[in-house]
């Protein structure tokens, strides 16, 4: 089996390095990844600026990972089916992401931005997400529990094009309690900037890291994450809001030409 | 009517300074946007650096037209909510776009970024985008039909937190059909990339201008966009794939704890 493992976090992340580990269990792993970090870059692609590739090697000097890639997860996805992998990959994996990504944090995530692109050129693509408390991660563990489920999802032969976010508890919280399929939460977050003024006067903010999604949504990926389950989601990328489109149907519309 | 104004080609977009001209005539309109353009910037927040603010006037050097953000378009979004409007908008409205933003294209696009971000906050929030040939771009025509487009859509009264996608097509083929409200086209493009090598032999790419959604893709944004109809497209951010989350229920999982 070839696996196309990309990421968010940039090419040399250990959440990336423990899952090449443990995909290489299943086939032969070629990396096409970010050179640097790119977290939070969601669907974004490069397209005003030339995009630079470097091959990467092992220590030894000799054995391909695979490229590192100045620009974004989606970008990488392209350039490997496009320009740099010789075969098409069985299978596409994007992470594993150092934070989780739940709710509608997955239309930020650029670690499924990159398979949302893989399924677009109608590649099976699988992203694997790992939530933290405390900055601890154990990328080993979750690495494996991970391994397990894409092996899992790829034994049911899903349709080519099929599109799953995976995401795995804390570990640190106690054992995981097993694997949920469940639809992603789509309550916002509550989030804040913390405002502050330069030395020159001029006013910046950061986006503070404490955004919370604090009722509960049972039934949700958010939830199940929060109780240490594994969550597995089925994703497609057809924004289309069905329901409300029909009942548009009957609006009725009317335009000038004219400016002036 | 208070409107608030984003885009992703940059608070100085002509695109940005038309549309604005024509929303006037609904309401107040206050502008925050990128301070520099942003295109296929997709749903990336800023997270790993701060983000300047600026006010930015009129050319009497009083009149506020609003803030240029040194971010993302959903960071423009995020921090007029929670930091810059004194009051909340009535409806946010982000574009008008240099380039149609229909099919997958919506994915990559910071205009509808900016939108959802808006819907997020259960803001009822329209993007309007405009297709071109040969660079040409009669913004003010467009703006135009995008504000008759804007006004009839608020005269439904959507429920808050309402999401449309409006894109006007060429002006130059003809004049405008009329309005039509379809889903979006999910067909991947044909893309490629232009392989260069630089003056230290490293590979490096440019994403081709030349993509294309050749086969007819009836009853879609993009057939409707090219037959030069104005296309009403609602959106919703839930990328869950109801349907094989369905078909998933009867999937048994085992994960084993132990890594080694």
């Amino acid at each position: 089996m070839r696996i196309l493992l990309t990421n968010d976090d940039g090419i040399y992340a250990p959440g990336l390095r423990a899952l090449r580990t443990e995909l290489q269990k299943l086939g032969t792993v070629t990396v096409v990844a970010p050179a640097t970090e790119q977290s939070a870059a969601g669907h974004s692609v490069t397209l005003l600026t030339p995009v630079l590739v470097n091959e990467v090697y092992e220590d030894d000097g000799t054995t391909l990972i695979g490229w590192a890639v100045e620009g974004r997860p989606a970008d990488c996805v392209k350039l490997a089916l496009l320009e740099l992998l010789k075969d098409p990959p069985d299978v596409i994996v994007s992470g594993m992401n150092a934070g989780s990504n739940a709710g509608i944090n997955v239309l930020y995530s650029g670690t499924v931005a990159a398979a949302i692109e893989g399924a677009f050129y109608k590649h099976t693509a699988i992203a694997v997400s790992l939530e933290y408390e405390k900055r601890i991660y154990d990328f080993a563990t979750a690495a494996h529990y991970a391994r397990q489920v894409v092996e899992q999802i790829l034994a049911q032969k899903p349709a080519t094009g099929s599109l799953f976010n995976v995401n795995i508890p804390v570990l640190e919280r106690g054992p995981v309690r097993g694997v949920k399929v469940l639809p992603q939460n789509v309550t916002p977050y509550t989030e804040k900037f913390d405002r502050r003024v330069n030395p020159r006067g001029r006013t910046y903010f950061w986006a503070s890291p404490e955004f919370a999604c604090p009722e509960p949504h049972p039934d949700t990926d958010v939830d199940a994450l929060n109780e240490s389950y594994i969550t597995v989601t089925p994703l497609q990328f057809d924004l289309t809001d069905h329901a409300r489109l029909k009942a548009m149907a009957n609006w009725r519309w009317q335009v000038e030409s004219s400016p002036s």
